[in-house]
């Protein structure tokens, strides 16, 4: 029987994605050979890159609107070098809302200099910073939209006039936004959107080309574009699987209906958290993530018991980072209800039983 | 009924390694989990990519010699810059057999002062220049082993006291090589070794820590050795597919029985091309690849009715590519002695009826 999947990610996808994934591994397009060793200019597989490309730019709502999408390779954590290289000409903004965070700041410390708006490492990042100020003189300002780590979540972003950047690894396709203020937007695939091993970029085209280093190939986002993702061999599972969920998702009715399922298992799980006596949530209330919920034991000694019920509750994955310990929870857009149903049934057990 | 496939890459895979691959994005490990929807620090994924890298190195037969094995992502593309980044001070030299050096060498005259020892050019890549030197105060040697597009493949290497580096994505695991020469050796997975979406680095630890320039994390081998491959979420999909290849390739008997088979290969076909009066081998006889044998037709009217009987002989991937014409049959490590027979047959069948 499958296990309710909370793994923080990589993580669950959905069913009939991985059985069409599993498929085209034996016989793709029903050409008698496998989607992993035909070429990636052959018709059958541009087709599924630049179907990858739309379906993006179409559940984000920003088709036609001078934004390109990219599919790449090194999740990111590329991507926290290849923003600063592309577009850091003198001074960022970042704001630090974790160890993401974090890595995106060392990462572009390598190419100008750096403000660090606002931090929540006071304490230990389980809360977003609110009231800061964004200097007007700077390329960009970035920010990460949910922190797997501490479970907390952006639910407003700052009005700038400077390019907003965002790290949307693990909520993106999970909400509604208006994705049209941010300048550029990059997920590692591994959360809402498929297997680790592809990143999308979403950039508009027009803040690229004005910083004056010179970037390798590989790492020019105006290179890519121009290729249309294709520069080099693209890699041809993580693209397909990706398309694939992104098409599940547009199916079910896009982020507006994922958003409402996603609402409802998060406001399940977080009532019985500050509800049931013996757990705790960690993030700041009004900062919860709806992708990760953190929670800790009130009493420390029953966390053998807590464990060994929820393991033969056929539930996987509810380890929380060690840099927070405890438990946590990740509910992205496959997790079904019942999954969090599972779980809340053993929480209530535990309180019962104790 | 499967194709004969003659891809360039991503190119023809074992079958049992195609099924094994589709399986386990169903059910991995038993765990009633799909091998994409697990955590990547989970002990039966760290089992894997250890097993990838150790078989790497053992196949290469560089156990025990200072060598690490690492999979990282972006293609050979990427280690076009990765190399120069890591290694280059000064001045390098470059060998230029064709595009795939070609575009080494512009990624590297980034990062300092490159010296072209020989070129081929004169002859579009038709062969592999012999007689040249290679300076002794540059930092690196660079080569290309195979070149997929032209034929050609390099049968000995130079002799050199500065570090060699060679780019063997299109015949690693192929024939046996004294590896223990080489100081670094790379190969994106899509030929030899699995699908695309990872690239085999293997590295002589002693060359790394001698530039002065800061690396970005994503991009410093040092850092990718020191966590094992796992910097960041590996890509989880091809490094299991690429162990499983390795591991099949370890149980047919390893590179000593693969290039048997291969030699086999390549004899079949060159001398059908060579016999065959409506048949013309490109490249220099004595640089022939084992992998990929390009040839045309002596007489392009017979274009059509050739292209017709291989595809009506269930061939796939013979063309060849756009800046050489004619054909091209790539002969990897998975594609059966008869695939081979099946062309050879076709070829025959033209002299025949024409």
């Amino acid at each position: 029987m499958k296990k309710h999947n909370f793994s923080a990610g990589p993580c669950i996808l959905p069913e009939e994605v991985l059985k069409k994934a599993s498929d085209a591994v034996i016989n793709f397009n029903n050409d008698n050979l496998s989607l992993i060793e035909i070429s990636h200019r052959s018709q059958p597989f541009v087709d599924v890159i630049e179907k990858a490309r739309s379906l993006a730019l179409k559940l984000l709502g920003l088709e036609n609107k001078g934004y390109k999408a990219l599919f790449l390779q090194g999740g990111a954590s590329m991507q926290f070098l290849m923003v600063a290289y592309n577009l850091l000409n003198k001074k960022a903004a970042y704001l630090n809302t974790g160890t993401w965070s974090d890595k995106a700041i060392k990462e572009a410390k390598l190419f100008g200099e750096l403000v660090e708006v606002a931090s929540s490492k006071d304490k230990n990042f389980s809360y977003i910073p609110k009231a800061y100020e964004i200097p007007t003189d700077v390329d960009y300002f970035h920010c990460t939209s949910n922190n797997t780590i501490y479970g907390t979540q952006m639910k407003s972003f700052p009005k700038t006039s400077v390019p907003m950047i965002c790290d949307m690894s693990s909520d993106i396709f999970s909400r509604q936004l208006d994705f049209s203020k941010f300048d550029l937007i990059y997920a590692g695939a591994q959360k809402n959107m498929g297997p680790a091993g592809t990143t999308l970029v979403v950039v508009k085209e027009d803040i690229l080309g004005k910083v004056e280093r010179q970037i390798p190939s590989m790492l020019n986002y105006q290179v890519i574009i121009d290729k249309e993702s294709m520069f080099n061999t693209p890699p041809v599972f993580a693209v397909y699987t990706s398309m694939l969920t992104l098409e599940w998702l547009k199916d079910l009715g896009g982020i507006e209906f994922i958003e409402k399922v996603n609402e409802k298992k998060s406001a399940l799980l977080y009532s019985e958290i500050d509800r049931n006596p013996l757990f705790k949530g960690v993030a700041a209330i009004e900062d919860r993530s709806h992708m990760n919920a953190t929670f800790t034991l009130a009493d420390k000694n029953l966390q053998a018991k807590f464990d060994k019920m929820w393991q033969e509750a056929n539930i996987n994955g509810l380890s929380g980072h060690r840099s927070v310990g405890g438990y946590r929870a990740s509910m992205y857009n496959a997790l079904p209800l019942y999954s969090v149903q599972a779980l809340v049934d053993v929480m209530q057990e535990l309180e019962r039983i104790s």
